[in-house]
């Protein structure tokens, strides 16, 4: 398992997307006032009204989500701050979402953008991607994903921890560079040396991702770029050709087909997530009215296989 | 509880360091292989080697620290990698801590530098300032911690819900702005029309917390501003004499106390953090050969005598 001959997880990411022949993904962001009342009304039949049955709500609408998308995609991104909400319970929840995820065959992306001093981004690069110290030194793992999103403001200490653990395991992580919110341009686009503060994390990024090449021409480390700045990306990927791409932001946040082909580079190299746009497809048009709550699994089969449609459109 | 004669955090901050007489904070960032043999011996007999054994290892630990130190300072702050990295049992430790820490009259500061676009950060601040949505729009607090670190990458949108929350709850925030590890400077000293870009993101904390201002003169929109960087402390004191100064970095980090009153002003607005240098102070001399693990205790005790000492002298 620590052996050189370990996989790069940027391997595997191409590898699964040519196999599902797509490289949409789906976010696990499930909000408990959006799950199906049919979910939740079988939880509080079990668990009454207590915590335990909220996040057994998530864990089982995340199971049929699994379900319904796992022959389609190449990985799911859960976010975190869905399941931390929830306390202990919640992240009992988070961790039984990625392990069911991986039974099934995906990769999971952790998106918990994570960032600290060295020592501590250890701590969490261990829990999500390596080891964590147990009794007599033993070394077992925690969350065990695939991959996590790290944010990168604090430099190269903050970062290392977690290079080490991609280059040992066959992780890989996705740094914050340019995010797909609004105000992401407040210090993202401030100038320095006559070009936009991003530009510099990107560099960053690819020095940060250079002993970390798979076979396939991609590093390991990989970058965040919303797909609602499309701009943005033609100048990253200018800098980064060898760069996998996470791209969030794309249906509900915004981001639209037709830019995406901007993210990768021939045809390659980006994945485009999409999560309240495929997840609680059925809360929103067109599929709301088309299928309703009550066919909620129709919904979301729907949604991401127009979302898939749609971004195939564009890499043809 | 949602009145506006809420008081505010930084209200509640300044009266803790008043009553408490020192500015000095304690970091619980407990790491398993440094606890005392007594604590993690008695949970091996009562749980086994079980990853239950190592957080209540901590959790025990944690208490034990807290009853030691809660006479002596007004705050203390748990950082969240140490315990996630045992996953949902280690948030279960970070919990109980927690509420222990409050019991005990402590304020509590999460150190968990959370970030992400503002419909995902408002999931981390309901957890941890707010309150989460239930059964029946129930609203209920989940970590329930007075205050928590935060990035600010994403600009203000990934901020703001936590601002919401400070103000209707009486919480507040630390945003990272100078860090104190060796690479901070990499993207923190960047050159922005002039000026270094922490200073930038330090200005628009101003911003952010014009509207949060407590009855002593200070913001609950705080700033982290790392112990080693004095220097850098003078420039961002300049421009935000009414900010709430979370200095991190004390002791084993390299921060000194006499670089210490360039993070005041008239001798009011810091907090001074140590973690290692007192929690696991027993490992380090002078304290390992006068006290030795058996006595970690009185290690923990004189430890922050000291630097209570060291700090007020630099006060006077």
């Amino acid at each position: 398992m620590e052996s050189n001959n370990v996989i790069s997880f940027a391997d595997k990411l191409i590898a699964a997307i040519e196999q599902k022949g797509t490289p949409c993904i789906v976010g696990l962001d499930p909000r408990f006032k959006d799950l199906p009342a049919a979910i939740t009304q079988q939880c509080l039949d079990e668990y009454g009204e207590t915590l335990t049955g909220i996040t057994h709500s998530i864990l089982r609408f995340n199971q049929q989500v699994i379900d319904i998308v796992s022959p389609y995609v190449p990985a799911v991104k859960p976010q975190i701050a869905f399941y931390e909400m929830y306390g202990p319970p919640g992240v009992q929840a988070y961790l039984e979402t990625i392990t069911y995820a991986r039974q099934k065959g995906l990769l999971v992306i952790a998106d918990v953008k994570r960032n600290d001093i060295g020592s501590t981004v250890a701590a969490y690069s261990n829990a999500f991607l390596g080891r964590v110290p147990f009794w007599n030194n033993q070394l077992k793992p925690v969350f065990n994903v695939d991959a996590v999103t790290v944010n990168p403001y604090l430099g190269s200490d903050g970062i290392q921890p977690f290079l080490d653990d991609c280059q040992k395991y066959g992780k890989g992580i996705f740094v914050l560079v340019k995010t797909s919110n609004p105000s992401s341009s407040e210090f993202q686009h401030l100038p320095v040396e006559g070009e936009a503060f991003y530009l510099h994390v990107a560099r960053k990024c690819k020095a940060w991702g250079e002993n970390i090449m798979g076979n396939q021409g991609f590093s390991s480390v990989g970058l965040v770029v919303g797909a609602t700045f499309p701009q943005e990306a033609i100048q990253i990927r200018k800098l980064l050709p060898q760069a996998l791409f996470l791209v969030p932001g794309f249906g509900f946040q915004g981001g639209k087909a037709e830019d995406m082909k901007h993210f990768f580079i021939n045809g390659r190299g980006a994945i485009i997530n999409s999560s309240r746009g495929i997840i609680h497809a059925y809360r929103q048009e067109p599929y709301a009215r088309k299928y309703g709550e009550e066919q909620y699994q129709q919904a979301i089969a729907e949604s991401l296989q127009t979302m898939i449609r749609q971004v195939d459109q564009i890499l043809q």
